[in-house]
């Protein structure tokens, strides 16, 4: 069915692109960096955007749409913004293609030149702050809360299926607020309610804490971040929330009447996550026999296949077979009753443990006899002969466990890939084996840049919850009060 | 809280705009011919959206996601594709801006102009077949049947909030099957599903029918659509739905091994609805105080404003409405307890009315003493006092009246303005007058191009359920077999 994936232990770069493509996650296209996003992980992401959308809402969040271009000038109005985004963007000069009579293939036509250039959304800070001048007046129009669902465009050079693309789907929370704190909960509340589809659907758990001045998102006061460590033993940042300040709302002029009667410019937040959670989800759970899928993400939760030899036993275990889909529907448990001809059950097998299907159920015509079905378990790879009778019963609570015991595994694993180091010969040593590593930092860029530079490793955030703890600098010895998390990250 | 909206009679376009900006269901941006949906609009999306998905998977489709940026020679790969979207299509040359030394602005790069640049999808054909094309190689790998959810570009010239922009949200259905007959059958389903939807979910009656050459998508064999009256005469395409025949299988060199052990190329179809529905929602059924909309598809069903002088009051009216509001969400009614502080219950009305909640219910302290509660009907402007007891259910049978009284007049709408026109002269008189005009038409391009050259009317569609009856071309008098439809068009 599939070609062979490439072993963990042998090449984890291959196998992670082994996985997404032979699990039918996604595929290369002709234009560079940009990528196709099958039906499976397109699934995949509906789930995540579903219960993320469910989580905004329920904060009192809005959706909304505003244009893929934005003006070339625009971008240039913030100055730490353009200097991000400038180097990386597609930039669009005409409004039409013509026939070029000396080579017979299209070309774009010279009078279709624009005044002024579009470039493709790199994020949206820029256009919707320019809307928000005009809709922001008073303290009465405030706060507003509006996320979007989109897709945006960053030149990327070295790219990654998932992981980093040219182009890739996300959503973006820009939120306007009249007051300073206000604007301050907003970033925290995002960070709380990522860290919690990350460790409640993704099973991923994940560290929360800010970012240095030098990782910071182009425009922002401060970004907060989660992250996660894969099973490479490199972080992945999983999502951000910024706190812009007035930044955007000075660089649009948007300024509103506060409480007392004063002009006051709008104080801001905006924050993200994308379809790299895609590739992170693949990264901490899936195996070398391909994708391991927590249950209240997958798109499948439970395969049933028949299994019948002859024409007599068929018709039996088919209608078994789908009793027990019915069963399971009813409950809300996605099901796929696996009924394809032409396939062996072997086959069929193979390909739910390649997808990831969490539970795996195969019914014979001894089992319809004996009352029984054989439950096959695919992250620990268990199986067993259950009672037919209570087998919807059982799938909810095995789903339930199975969530819990990835998130524990993925825990386990990442506690053990922990260290807190205080030399810096000692820091070198351990960050070549991978992990998440806690030291202290004398909290100037020059040391910062010094260690990314001859570790490869990044300060990944100062955690928000790590206690006070009087050290020295890894590298200068300068005093530090708390230790930060380093890392090599994707 | 708005300004006043242009009536109807007085200037329908203009009354449109103002309601659909004062509704704030768009607004515009600084990009030329790009909308931004405001979150009304996008709530409003969001529910078509939710019914047209379940629909597409309850018959077999999948969601997926293709690259937002074509290759430029993609395009020239089918012959009248390239000719109908070369024309109007947003071209990227350059990766990178840098800052322009002489006037400080940015300008493009020029060390980083591409190699072969890329269009703005205006529909996704080419990328799509370009994958298939890798994708399929059996019988086995059919059908095929994806949708994706996606922004398009189209540079057009004349723009209008949702019925024209240059970037507009659709989806867009590619499937591919083994067989002619297949395909066919497929491009009839969709066209059934979108009739459903627009009658069942829109309240907006359709014509189902098939268009003539000069109005076929460019690269297809046949083009299906629905066609819908709006409230000034004039028709609105709500759907399409088309056959490709093999022509963009062969542009893309996509054969198949058959199950004779032939090579042969795919059959195929692609279909699409837009944000442009929501568009037709407005025109269809609003009124001179602002939106009307239907239950199935409002963002909110019913609003309830409780209404209290005294601090006294307050609380027990409140709690009243609050109960109420409980119930409502309990039996799945989408809710809005409309509490806010600061503005007067006049106000709200107001508001609900422009933005086209269905339904309106106050309570006041004399209602919670008498058992009552007043409710008011946006579509009708009816207003009564009833018994608290019982409301939800009042509610729940309210709202599916609601939606089919909206139908129902729509459709009486349409039936009055639906003429038999069998000589040119009345034709023109009639036409003038707007509604849809059935009449004979002999078949040609000529005909067609000059009818629409003197009246401006265009053949909306050959309907599908059109009686077979002997006629003669109103033009040329020519024989005919059954009558097109014609309508001056959006």
């Amino acid at each position: 069915m599939a070609d062979a994936i490439t072993p963990r232990a042998e090449d984890y770069s291959r196998w992670y692109v082994d996985v997404v493509r032979q699990a039918k996650l996604a595929d290369y296209s002709p234009v560079r960096g940009c990528m196709i996003i099958r039906p499976h992980g397109y699934a995949l992401w509906e789930n995540m955007q579903r219960s993320l959308d469910d989580m905004f809402k329920a904060t009192g969040h809005e959706n909304a749409y505003f244009p893929l271009f934005i003006p070339q000038s625009f971008l240039a109005r913030e100055a730490e913004h353009v200097e991000g985004f400038a180097k990386e963007c597609a930039v669009i000069t005409h409004s039409r293609l013509e026939v070029d009579e000396e080579t017979g293939g299209l070309r774009p036509a010279p009078d279709a030149k624009l005044e002024e250039n579009l470039i493709v959304r790199p994020t949206s800070e820029t256009i919707i702050w320019d809307a928000y001048s005009r809709w922001i007046q008073s303290w009465r129009d405030l706060p507003i809360k509006i996320n979007q669902w989109a897709n945006v465009v960053r030149w990327e050079m070295r790219t990654r299926l998932f992981l980093r693309t040219m182009e890739f789907l996300w959503q973006e929370g820009h939120t306007a607020h009249a007051t300073k704190q206000e604007a301050l909960d907003e970033t925290r509340l995002i960070l709380e309610l990522y860290a919690d589809f990350a460790e409640n659907y993704m099973a991923l758990p994940v560290v929360k804490g800010t970012k240095t001045a030098s990782e910071r998102f182009a425009g922002a006061v401060d970004t907060l971040c989660i992250e996660a460590l894969m099973q490479d033993g490199k972080a992945l940042q999983a999502g951000t929330s910024h706190f812009l300040g007035q930044n955007f709302s000075k660089a649009f002029n948007c300024q509103f009447q506060n409480r007392e009667n004063e002009l006051e410019y709008a104080w801001s937040t905006s924050w993200g996550v994308s379809t790299r959670l895609v590739g992170a989800l693949v990264m901490a759970h899936s195996d070398d026999s391909g994708l391991v899928l927590p249950p209240k993400l997958a798109p499948i939760q439970v395969a049933i296949v028949p299994i019948h030899r002859g024409d007599d036993d068929k018709a039996t275990v088919l209608e078994a077979a789908g009793a027990i889909a019915d069963e399971f529907r009813d409950r809300g448990i996605r099901t796929r009753l696996d009924d394809r001809e032409g396939f062996r059950p072997g086959w069929k097998f193979a390909e739910h443990e390649l997808q990831g299907v969490p539970l795996r159920i195969a019914i014979g015509p001894r089992d319809v006899k004996n009352g029984t079905v054989e439950l096959a378990q695919r992250n620990t790879a268990d199986k067993q002969t259950v009672p037919r009778e209570g087998i919807a019963d059982r799938i909810v609570s095995a789903l339930e466990s199975v969530q819990k015991s990835m998130f524990s595994n993925a825990l386990a694993f990442r506690e053990s890939n922990t260290h807190h180091v205080d030399d810096y010969d000692s820091f070198k040593e351990v960050i070549e084996g991978g992990g998440f590593v806690y030291a202290h930092w004398d909290g100037t860029d020059e040391t910062e840049a010094r260690i990314k530079e001859e570790t490869k490793a990044t300060i990944r955030c100062i955690p928000l919850d790590a206690p006070d703890e009087a050290g020295k600098d890894l590298v200068t010895g300068a005093p530090s009060a708390r230790r930060v998390l380093f890392a090599r990250a994707y």
